[in-house]
């Protein structure tokens, strides 16, 4: 997509964003989404009640605006090289590409430094990079000039993945995929579609359906990140229920590194050919080589999406209902179960409830509250989506329709599901309408067995707490949890931690610290450092409660092999200054 | 389960046999299969028919009695330092324990050569190992007393992996890991249970169903193969389209390996926590170290396991009917398509037809031939397992009704469907029978795109007769194909060759040259190398066709650093003589 729709450092497109109306309500601009265009009157006293904090008074921080870069680290032999090779409009130097390409989209550590801070390192230039075979000019004359590359796909990490390592004294050269969006081959017959590493989620569905297919890859990020993106970070859809995580959709890959081109004849949707290095390259972090090319499975375009809502006793209901439903073998394409300050959350971006919707309203409440006995401060929800032949949706329903007597879950009916799922694609623009009022959100998930999802729900709230009070920061902590993808063995749980750092000093240094002390009690209490957002620099402190020494050797030994002057310097997971 | 119930060379139990009776008919002795115990004696005449040769008037072969095997190559200090660590009964230099250790299943280059032959190379003692501890302590001291250790569970791989290289100069070491048979824990809620590596699938399994759980893993060699030899050669089972290929069933593992051991503590379904070495041991075939336990996730034990078998008008047929329901998201655990020749061999193996049976039995043929029109020299069959809860069967069955009148396939019965599911476990026993009068058989299995599957088994079956030819085997080929495996993506086929090779001099030789003629015709026909044997030394002539010159070196650095001293000396893949 064009860059000009992007914006260069917030989330998203430039037509959308929360604004603050007169009456204190907040509308989402533009109509990209469900829930653009119409005022939202509850939503800025529920942040206000849930953080404890007022906004009324504080007037919105202005963006920084960023004055002239420092010169750009010019490696100048590799400059000339690098002009002789590739066309002139490839390379820039232009600081606004600079700055664009120097970050992530993790919240205090890269978004608020560079809207309202400073970002302690900048890439020098970047290269727009055309396909595998200038990938692999591009590597080599890396190699030869000792030119650091971080390949950027998205833009869209929330691990400080793309952040540019602070102690990088090489030239740095950020290689954007973007122009790598075609499909390269399309078969019909063998469901598969071999792509080049840079098409958005967006644009590749968008494509695929035309000719009646879908990958069904439906990260919160489709928007923007990309097929290289995914693999690097080892992403998860919204919908791998029916579809399957990243690691299930890719056939095979092609990948560039200084030692060569990674490369498999495999074609076949699964083989026993040995050690397969093709799995290593999932969550590989930009630290191996640039992804140029991945052959993808696909299925047929759904005939059928239906949504639909379930409302529980409370969140507890809920996640025993998830796990009974997992024992099963037809699921939901996606079923996300929200707790009750998330469910109240989605509540208040509703339109001012006036005539008969708020009869309605109290209606449903009533009937909610007397006759089922639900608390309204307890009661969770889950949205789902069921995709499919008309057929294979009727038996996902049935599904549903089995276990909800017994977990005594009632309907919350089809556009209740459908908002709430699209819902998700809103809320980087609610952070950083947020940011503005010194209101800080940070995301973070886990993957745990089902025995810990209560344990680390209730422990990371306890903690968040706990730490809010630590560091003094004003108000009270929002956190809210959801369950956002079963298994059998166990879920991903997708945590929202908001707070507010108004008036409190090195807030974004503290704010850090807080996420890193809820990890630390993520793991203590059994769940993963990650279910599908990686590990980058943010987490690369958990590194040696990972791995046995034994495994972190061989990792380091692969990276000397395939890139031993750390060409791809990025520095994430564990490969800090490479090694 | 205790070696004396344990065939030393040839396939399965010393009670199940093919024995051939004075009438010209075979038995299966014992009870432990559905066809056990009755005179099969269509048998011997469809052999005759298909081979084109005369089994009436051979001898069978008689076994070569094994004198005293070369004095083993014992490296004293080795041996005295073993014996000062761990009880006596653990290390055995008896013969046949050395023997049985010193090859797997594969036809002409390991059975026929144990049987009738000579193996060139073996073992010189046996390990019994009892658990990761020893493991570490035994890895420890083959290192420093440079020593090769060769991973052994099941004994029934088929790619030459468990052969002993035959230029190892080192004191070789078989590691049995058939002690190692326990389940170490059982997390009801968390549906997963931690395994020591030499458990076999049948008893892992029994103990399983005993809690009402199941693994579901069912490869054709489930009876005596182990969890550590699923991992090493990358199993498939036949009911994958439910639980799924061993790499979807292995949450994590530990290996021990001379440069450590190899553990995560990732307990969670799924992770991003950047590369995860953990998948190069899926189709390590013994290169990295020995795999000592595993975590494996689980599913409830099945409500209701139903058969059913359909009839398709021809092989075809029987493809676009799998590739349709393919595309569709509700499948049978298992179903599994047989060409005529296979179809007609299974036949052959039913009891003598009389008095009703055989009226019934016209009746059907003359419904199938007359009404529906098929040719019995053409029509083709699938054998399917439905498995789950009650309605999850349902669902499955209803998937299969809405597409068989679509392709003119009618429904065989659920017996017919049961017996040919279990006959997959008296194939073996059938080779073995079959040897002993020269007939050489042997199974080569491949995944493939959609559209290359019907190309690769008409090549296939020409050039076994080409081949045939050129080594002027007496008699005509057999060769069938089924489809075991489906995938949206493709298939994997499973092909079953069978020759005589009665006169001819050097016969091993020219079979095994065979079998890599077809390997070619498979490769460039656009097959895999394999879907679910592996590479071990029987195919590893081919990896230059695999894999990228950085990928072998990737491989083969990672290789040097798990194991300087290649004292895991397997040899397989790319690994030959360490690098």
């Amino acid at each position: 997509m064009p860059n000009d729709q992007r914006e260069p450092h917030r989330w998203g497109f430039t037509d959308s964003g929360f604004v603050l109306n007169e009456d204190n309500s907040v509308t989402l601009t533009g109509n990209r989404y469900s829930i653009c265009g119409y005022p939202m009157p509850y939503f800025i006293p529920f942040v206000e009640s849930m953080l404890n904090v007022s906004l009324s008074t504080m007037q919105p921080r202005a963006e920084r605006q960023p004055g002239r870069l420092p010169e750009p680290n010019r490696n100048e032999a590799f400059c000339a090289a690098l002009a002789q090779k590739f066309p002139v409009e490839q390379v820039s130097f232009d600081d606004a590409d600079r700055l664009r390409h120097s970050h992530g989209q993790t919240t205090v550590d890269e978004v608020y430094q560079v809207l309202y801070g400073e970002l302690p390192k900048l890439a020098d230039a970047v290269f727009y990079c055309g396909g595998t075979e200038q990938a692999q000019a591009l590597v080599q004359l890396a190699a030869e000039h000792d030119v650091c590359l971080l390949p950027y796909g998205g833009g869209t990490s929330v691990s400080n993945a793309l952040r540019i390592p602070a102690d990088e004294r090489r030239m740095v050269l950020a290689v954007d995929t973007g122009r790598m969006n075609r499909i390269i081959r399309l078969e019909r017959d063998n469901m598969r579609v071999t792509v080049q590493s840079g098409i958005s989620g967006a644009d590749l569905e968008r494509q695929l359906r035309a000719q009646g297919f879908t990958l069904g890859h439906e990260p919160d990020s489709s928007e923007f990140s990309t097929v290289g993106g995914w693999i690097a970070t080892n992403a998860s859809g919204m919908k791998k229920n029916r579809y399957g995580n990243i690691e299930d959709l890719v056939e095979s890959m092609t990948v560039v590194s200084p030692l060569g081109t990674l490369q498999e004849s495999v074609g076949a949707p699964r083989v026993s050919s040995g050690s397969r290095l093709h799995h290593l390259l999932f969550g590989s972090e930009g630290n191996f080589g640039l992804i140029t090319e991945a052959v993808l499975k696909l299925r047929p375009a759904p005939e059928v999406t239906r949504y639909q809502s379930l409302l529980f006793r409370d969140f507890a209901t809920g996640i025993a209902f998830l796990q009974e439903l997992s024992k099963g073998s037809v699921w939901p394409a996606s079923i996300r179960l929200v707790d009750n300050p998330q469910f109240r959350f989605a509540q208040s971006l509703k339109p001012a409830q006036k005539g008969w919707t708020a009869c309605k309203h109290s209606l449903q409440k009533w009937l909610l509250t007397m006759l089922k006995g639900f608390d309204p401060e307890k009661l969770a929800a889950a949205t789902i989506v069921l995709e499919g032949s008309a057929h294979e949706v009727t038996v996902q329903h049935r599904a549903l329709d089995r276990l909800i007597r017994r977990y005594g879950a009632i309907y919350g009916g089809a556009e209740n599901g459908r908002r709430g799922y699209q819902l998700t694609y809103a809320i980087a623009y609610i952070r950083d309408f947020l940011m503005r009022y010194d209101l800080i959100g940070e995301t973070y998930e886990t993957s745990a067995p089902w025995d810990c999802i209560r344990t680390i729900c209730d422990e990371v709230k306890r903690a968040a707490e706990l730490e809010h009070a630590r560091y003094g920061f004003p108000g009270k902590p929002y956190i809210s949890a959801r369950i956002t993808q079963i298994y059998p063995t166990g879920a991903c749980i997708y945590f929202t931690h908001g707070a507010s750092i108004h008036g409190v000093d090195n807030a974004d240094q503290k704010f850090h610290a807080v996420e890193q002390a809820m990890r630390a009690v993520i793991l203590a209490n059994g769940g993963s450092i990650s279910h599908h957002h990686g590990i980058g620099k943010l987490r690369a402190a958990f590194i040696p409660q990972l791995y046995s020494d034994a495994t972190r050797k061989v990792l380091l030994a692969m990276k000397r092999e395939l890139d031993p002057g750390n060409v791809f310097g990025a520095g994430n997971n564990l490969f800090d200054r490479g090694q």
